[in-house]
């Protein structure tokens, strides 16, 4: 989302939605690739852009979680000086960029932990579940979005940004079942599969159309349509990921000796205090922008954005020891607040 | 349902089901029909069976009427000698005629009413907001015994009759949106009925094969799935039925007089006192499934079944005497508990 100035007001209230949004994200990512604990390769555009090995994984990681420092710096600073929609900018930036960390992270620890004696690799299945309940987490923040956000900001330049994402995860999700139905076994999966994405298809084609006619006739009742012909959408993709996601359609994760469990819970430990401090610097910014400058609180939300931004830069300096010593780094010693 | 003898925990457990389903029915009919009080032609079965003038539709509802008070006595007797299911298939026979002669009285009401000096009659518009919210209770009632019914329950005769049950609801509801669409005068309403019917059809066609699988092979995973796609139907049928039922496809309701409002005021009275006490009957007999035999309230409970019995009685004569009359009866004497 763009930011187009505007007033105080509306600046605040989209950092108090981008806050939400990237909370949401940073911790379902962190649920399916850190505290889930299966050791499977990932597969997304972050992943892919890495070179193959564990070594050049590592270093790309290294490399681009030094961004993530310039970043906080950011949304601090314009937080200070009261531009809040530029700060939703930079959190939004942080927050994708905390994703693509942590699913790197996930790789190479899964890399790390597969050359490690006696592991055998992970099987993948017809069904990649962290893709697919992605693709539902962003069906129904667009949705959330369309149903929730005051009339007044749905502005064409918006609802075109919601329509595409939610034809990306549409897209997204029946390439996922098409392949699924390829190689599922049994007859019924096969053409579950395939009666699950036309109802999918047909259901988002219903409520894009709405969108449409809201960016052509902006109202209560052209939105009023939009929030009927979301539930449809949410449901089919709720069945089609529910389906999807059944244990016989996952594959099967590595197998790993005790050597391995050690390498890869260092690694996704490391991550783990990236994605934490992260959350934090956005609930500390929610509040913030929840709160009147004068309020008697803002002091201590300031003092506490501040320690939630060196918390981040420690998590990176974490990660990137576990990536080096593919260990647990020893503790380090507490942040000592300025 | 047929009822299949079996043990009376069972014919219990099925007249609990009737009880509730059966209550259900009856007030949203008498929601839609006599509380709205909005004064339009019905159109149902059970009105295209009578004849078109006022008085053929008095004598009819009159006659049938009788039929109420056989089958009040047939529950009872049945309960007395425990047979539970027999008692379900009378109830439920009893809540069709109830809602029958409640679809006839409203139209009766309206035949009347738009002959009374003044009245400009009812312009029918689109949709027919009656036939498509009925419909949608049922899919919902099918979907939520797929849900709800024990596992062992869920017999190959009962899954084909729910599976029958909403395709001819999906049935309707195509055929309802196939003619508002041609009728439709805006271009975005035209099109989007089409694409509410896609996507009730695709969400249709996903549910029931899932039902064909929980025929095939019965367990927890294939009512599971059951569950699942039930969800994306009931919404797809929700949005379609809130779409069609905004109040431009509606038409517009007669317009009456004093006189006209008075005639229409006392035929739909007489009708509700007849619903009221048919739900009456309808809790009673659930009181007494709910409870063993031997439980102390059970004297109180049957005497209360007894008096409902007597309330629809009068009920009846009520409506009779205002479809005679064309006017409120005079208050009937309470009538004495034996």
């Amino acid at each position: 989302m763009a930011s187009d100035g505007g007033s105080p007001g509306a600046g605040k209230k989209r950092l108090l939605g981008v806050c939400e949004q990237s909370k949401g994200r940073m911790q379902l990512v962190a649920d399916l690739l850190l505290l889930a604990s299966d050791s499977r390769p990932v597969s997304s555009e972050s992943v892919a852009a890495l070179g193959d090995s564990f070594d050049q994984c590592r270093d790309a990681i290294i490399a681009r979680s030094k961004g993530l420092s310039i970043l906080s710096h950011d949304v601090q600073s314009q937080l200070n000086r009261g531009r809040f929609a530029e700060a939703a900018d930079s959190l939004q930036e942080l927050a994708e960029l905390v994703m693509a960390l942590t699913e790197c992270s996930a790789h190479a620890a899964y890399l790390a932990a597969a050359e490690t004696p006696g592991a055998q690799a992970a099987l993948p299945g017809p069904v990649d579940r962290y893709k697919v309940t992605r693709c539902r987490q962003e069906v129904e923040l667009s949705c959330g979005a369309l149903r929730t956000a005051p009339l007044a900001e749905l502005s064409p330049p918006l609802l075109l940004e919601l329509s595409q994402n939610i034809s990306r995860q549409l897209k997204a999700l029946t390439d996922a079942c098409a392949q699924a139905s390829e190689r599922a076994q049994e007859r019924f999966a096969k053409e579950q599969f395939k009666l699950s994405v036309r109802c999918l298809s047909t259901s988002g084609t219903a409520l894009l159309a709405c969108v449409r006619e809201l960016k052509a006739c902006p109202g209560e009742l052209s939105r009023a349509r939009c929030v009927l012909f979301s539930g449809p959408l949410l449901q089919a993709v709720h069945a089609l990921v529910g389906f999807a996601t059944e244990p016989q359609f996952l594959g099967r994760a590595a197998v790993l000796g005790a050597e391995g469990k050690a390498v890869h819970t260092a690694i996704l430990g490391g991550a783990m205090s990236v994605v934490s401090a992260s959350v934090l610097l956005s609930q500390c910014l929610r509040d913030i922008a929840q709160h009147p400058e004068s309020s008697s609180r803002m002091g201590e939300y300031r003092e506490r954005l501040r320690s939630s931004a060196c918390a981040l830069q420690d998590g990176c300096n974490l990660l990137s020891q576990a990536l080096r010593e593919r260990a647990s780094p020893r503790t380090l010693p507490p942040h000592t607040v300025k």
